[in-house]
């Protein structure tokens, strides 16, 4: 898990995006086919990082897997299971510098106890643009 | 526009993705501000794509901008845009190798012609399952 210094972003410059991008490990398979609790984490978390929910999709596939989808207000957050390998992927993409989208990270990493956690942050736009 | 080298990808090898992750600049606002002209736009990529589209959602913001989500049997695909700026953020999320999701950003910059566009390509996954 990477210190979580997202406090540097400079408040004029606020036309930028960050994004998260991450693939949990050893995660138990039971846990990864439940959509609702994977998308009642995604919810709880956006919550915790002061982001606005518009809309959710959640699909199970078959034999298993789940994705959810949460519309933001600031982006998206995504979420992809593949329990037959105990592993998710997920990114959250968050255009705003009051949000704390590491808060979504910890959130599902607290319930899902990953055994191995891979995440990658990239800033995104030319912080150019007064908003 | 990169090379777009995805052919060399290990059939062996499944358990990967591939992250697109890309801004458009200087691209007309009224574009930008047309959910339905985007969401088409997503369609058709997605469909030369290869892909499996299985819901969308598109939602108009005020006093502008739209978002754009679609989620894929392969996993996800998503734009968000800022009119204002004549700017569009988008990234592809595909778990297959026979996808050939380059041709979901060529869609898009054929028909919106940015004057900038940069884009990112991440390998997910470990590579290691056969599945």
């Amino acid at each position: 898990v990477p210190d979580w210094n997202l406090e540097n972003r400079d408040p004029q410059h606020l036309f930028e995006g960050l994004h998260l991008i991450g693939e949990f490990y050893g995660v138990a398979a039971e846990l990864l086919d439940n959509g609702e609790l994977l998308a009642g984490l995604l919810q709880e978390g956006i919550s915790l990082a002061g982001a606005t929910l518009c809309q959710t999709l959640v699909k199970q596939f078959e034999p298993q897997g789940v994705t959810v989808l949460c519309l933001l207000a600031e982006s998206h957050v995504s979420l992809h299971t593949y329990p037959e390998h105990g592993a998710l992927f997920f990114d959250s993409f968050t255009c705003s510098i009051t949000c704390r989208p590491h808060l979504i990270v910890e959130t599902l990493r607290e319930a899902l106890h990953p055994s191995d956690l891979n995440l990658r942050v990239l800033r995104r736009g030319k912080g150019q643009a007064n908003i």
